[in-house]
């Protein structure tokens, strides 16, 4: 699971900064975090309405001071039934989960869980659209792998599948999605490719 | 009258209770909680696939104890900057808001905020399905009321206009939901009234 508000710095360090090529990859922002953004500059372009669902927190204990705000002392993360993101595009109901992998060759499936698979399979069910965006870190490329292609390794992994999907694959069956400053997963241009 | 079954069931505080014939109103339990056991109902029914979203919680310190669960020490509640519920049902992005009122002549619009009256336009704009599910308390009625209905109202307050939505317009211009046992607030079949 993500921590809910920390930011991952990673290989950071290891960077070295060219002059006169600005370098988009890893500053410190996570998919989940420029994704966000995204839908932020979608809302306000009237591209689209997609939100990030909060963390589900169980909440146990809660203090009231007077004269401040309600302080949770005591809560605990709870498994999402859903997948992070959903809203409207286009008319259609889309729905999607962010994945990074730090995997140059495929996207190992332990980064995803059969409560989202199965939220997934429902939703194509009723018309709407699901989805991934799965973020390669060692190519620095951002990709949208429609749901069946996941369904098919998904399912595939029970009945003597590999556990991963190629990255050939996403390459192949995905929409490689390009960084612009004001959409820095303009994921919307690849779902038009996909599914209008 | 815009009433799905024709049966009316109104007025039930004075019904007495008759043998074989359960009272299912008013059972301690809260207009949310029935609108996701509902859900949780059409999910299995395969009738639609609607969530509602966790409550939005800022989280500022975390203890990870050894081998147990991390702990959330302290948080604070934030405020939401969409409406509670969301999914798909017949191929549509649907969203809504449910509230709840004691007042027995009318809605008042202090019940909602401007930010969930942005996110139903913004909804409707790119083509979803936006509404508010009132419950009337003291006439154990639950409406759908169509989003356009709220904001005529809400858009009027700051032109002179009422302060709250008519008891007799949310009658007349929302469609009464039945209570069923398994889907508790059968707002499905309003929706099919209103919009398909």
């Amino acid at each position: 699971m993500n921590y809910p508000n920390g930011k991952r710095k990673t290989q950071q360090k290891t960077r070295t900064p060219q002059k006169n090529k600005p370098d988009f990859s890893n500053r410190g922002m996570t998919l989940e975090e420029d994704i966000s953004a995204t839908n932020q500059f979608y809302l306000e372009a009237g591209i689209a309405v997609v939100h990030k669902k909060p963390t589900p927190v169980q909440i146990v204990q809660v203090d009231y001071p007077k004269r401040s705000a309600a302080v949770i002392k005591e809560a605990y993360f709870k498994q999402a039934s859903t997948t992070d993101f959903n809203g409207v595009y286009q008319g259609k109901y889309i729905d999607f989960e962010a994945k990074e992998t730090k995997n140059k060759t495929s996207f190992p499936l332990s980064n995803i869980h059969q409560h989202q698979i199965d939220h997934m399979k429902a939703i194509i069910e009723h018309g709407g659209i699901a989805f991934l965006i799965v973020k390669f870190t060692p190519h620095d490329e951002v990709y949208v792998l429609p749901a069946h292609c996941v369904f098919e390794y998904w399912d595939g992994q029970f009945k003597g599948g590999r556990k991963s999907i190629p990255y050939q694959v996403v390459h192949e069956e995905g929409i490689l999605v390009p960084f612009h400053f004001q959409a820095r997963v303009d994921y919307a241009k690849a779902l038009d490719k996909l599914y209008f």
